[in-house]
């Protein structure tokens, strides 16, 4: 039964209802946040040892190097390796950096601009254009970025097995797409992993531009809900396979496995491509805090001690994602107003309702005391055309408090949707 | 008695009896550097606490807030507080960063480029020719920046009172000038402290360009090598008097305090300077490493704290910094081949030979197995046109090995200079 089978009778039932309860909710002075996906306090106590690591007599790493000292851009042997290893890529092909891979973004797309890639014909800033493929809804950090230099953000649409292919090849053979945001694995926020067809056909195609690259932002890498792990397919080799391996920047972090704020962000490419990153970043600066790296290679010890965080990660945040889809489910599951992602991992879920209310959801979320992410902001400039899509962020309030939340969002689904039906009958 | 006055007996015996000593230094097998600036493991030894703190329960600076968690670009309070007091300032015009205050120096020129600073009528990019003010000798790495981005570096000549600030006034009409490095306290590489009045003319001149920056890297602020602290003025305050409360980009950083390369950077300045920078870190970023930041607060505790630590770092470079100028007195003060600075603080030791011969110091020294910083490092593009100048950098060898190699680079200096005698006098 959806809401437009009620009778007038039911409908008017539903909208007495929900005002009701909406009136009861607003009552209740909530203070209560599902925008960010910041890790709970719980599970930063999982990491609660870095806090005293590497330890006072421990500072060397494992070629006999001084951590304290300055010097070596690409980090040290022990955190490489290790997460080489988890990522099943070369420890060659990955560089260990300071705590943020955004930060790495930003510096690579800044470079390319200024000097221009490895592979580019002029610099990013003397072209006409740059145009950058958006897959939607993603990341509201990636397009902040591409926004701030400029680009023509070019939105392609997700499927359940990542972005639209088909669409990708087509808008590679302009020259001046130079580039598109990925993150393959429990993406932010739909969840969706990429399949592996996908990602063959991005490893694959030609592209007019000499200098696309695709940033293969895997976050998520390993952050299975599950006691499943995701295949993390290496695209370096896979595109060096295909004669394209210069194609992918990819990037993980620590962020949301140890400390949120103080991790290890890594880099990873082909040789050339870390040739060229370092040409320009061994002119910013001199080398990582690798007392830091010291210490996650000690708190994690190998790849298995990580996996053994992750399940902590997971029993900590499942029975959030299952309040979340189960209280999505019974309230609304009966209406047709709403879709959601139940995703097997990562930090989202994607909620769509009834074309043109997101912004309305919003707002009587936040006259509510529920602060949710602002509609559109998984979309490029912020604006979503059909105002439909609402990120939730089940990660940092406790689970109470993310149950009492959700009945909360529900309750403003309905509302929001009685309230269009209300104006459509007009 | 200068080289010049000496009979040619005494020339040929002191010849003799140079190369003498060259053969004898060759055959010891030597393998010491003097080249970088590195703190020794003797001092990186007093901050060893580092490694374990903040400590396991504490992650909550001083307003409460989780350390652990994303957020706060501008850094805690906990370490501002503390740092501005250190230099003078007021906390809010001073946020905390990660480990390099170069990273930052590199993003300000950065952002400057692509997006123009907030006094500026276009993007540095965008401008037919950006000049450049390089104190010389000055910092390596500093020139390495200003050369990656194509800008024209204009050198002035340092005085024992800083940069010729007269030459500098002339310099500043042109409005392509559009910045300059400084290092004011105890100087890479004199030595040399800026006097008053350099820095009130710093401070007050005005410039052609409205969007004139000095870049005041204050990276020995406190590191003095006597019982003495220098007077670090607050030109932020004096340059607002002038009414240029943007003039300068202020920089510091804990790297050769506590460990090099796990610090604590600042970057200090006007109100609108920092909501400028931030405006372009909060794309590139979230946030700083706020961990480390607690547990740099925790280590120094409080002012008092910092300076008990900084007279350590005396009590291990003093000696070496008086084995380096003795023995340059003893083997080398009679035959006025040399000059040389005797700073009370920082890092560095300025050497000047005749002229013509740096170069043939550092590959006489380089084939004795004394690693010299290269001749000409200390000028933008590498190059010092009378191939005088070469940097001493003794804090990182043990006291024994800075007087073995101190001495070969005496003989190295008198050798040249003989050799150089020798092919005028064909």
């Amino acid at each position: 039964m959806s809401l437009k089978d009620l009778s007038q009778d039911q409908f008017t039932e539903l909208a007495e209802r929900t005002r009701q309860q909406y009136e009861e909710l607003k009552a209740r002075n909530l203070n209560l946040d599902l925008t960010r996906g910041k890790p709970s306090s719980e599970q930063l106590d999982f990491s609660n040892a870095l806090l005293s690591l590497p330890g006072e007599g421990d500072y060397k790493d494992k070629t006999g190097a001084d951590v304290r000292n300055y010097g070596n851009l690409e980090g040290i042997a022990d955190i490489r390796e290790l997460w080489a290893e988890a990522l099943g890529i070369a420890p060659e092909n990955l560089i260990a950096g300071d705590s943020s891979s955004l930060n790495i973004m930003f510096d690579l797309i800044s470079y390319a601009y200024i000097w221009g890639t490895n592979d580019s014909e002029r610099p990013w800033k003397d072209e006409e254009t740059v145009k950058w493929l958006c897959p939607v809804p993603g990341y509201d950090r990636h397009f902040a970025i591409t926004e701030h230099f400029g680009f023509e953000m070019v939105q392609v649409p997700m499927t359940p097995d990542g972005p639209d292919v088909d669409a990708v090849e087509e808008l590679v053979k302009d020259p001046q797409v130079k580039g598109m945001w990925t993150v393959p694995i429990f993406g932010n926020p739909t969840g969706i992993t990429f399949g592996p067809e996908v990602v063959e056909k991005l490893a694959a195609m030609e592209t007019a531009a000499p200098d696309f690259r695709i940033i293969w932002d895997n976050a998520y890498a390993i952050h299975t809900l599950t006691e499943d792990q995701v295949d993390n397919p290496n695209v370096l080799a896979l595109a060096e396979r295909h004669g394209h391996a210069n194609r992918f920047w990819y990037m993980s972090s620590t962020s949301k496995i140890t400390h949120a704020g103080s991790g290890v962000a890594f880099f990873a490419s082909s040789k050339e491509n870390l040739d060229w990153y370092t040409s320009h970043a061994s002119i910013r600066g001199i080398g990582p805090n690798k007392e830091n790296q010291l210490a996650h290679a000690r708190l994690l010890g190998d790849v298995q001690g990580l996996h053994t965080l992750m399940q902590k990660h997971a029993g900590s945040l499942a029975p959030k994602f299952d309040a979340v889809i189960g209280i999505l489910h019974d309230r609304l599951g009966e209406y047709g107003v709403a879709e959601w992602t139940e995703p097997k991992g990562g930090y989202f879920i994607s909620l769509d309702v009834t074309d043109g209310s997101a912004t309305r959801v919003w707002e009587l979320a936040k006259d509510a005391g529920i602060t949710l992410t602002k509609a559109g902001a998984s979309f490029p400039h912020g604006v979503d055309e059909t105002d439909t899509n609402i990120r939730l962020a089940p990660s940092l309030p406790p689970l109470d408090e993310v149950r009492t939340a959700m009945d909360g969002v529900a309750t403003c689904v309905l509302l929001a949707c009685v309230e269009a039906a209300e104006a459509n009958a007009k």
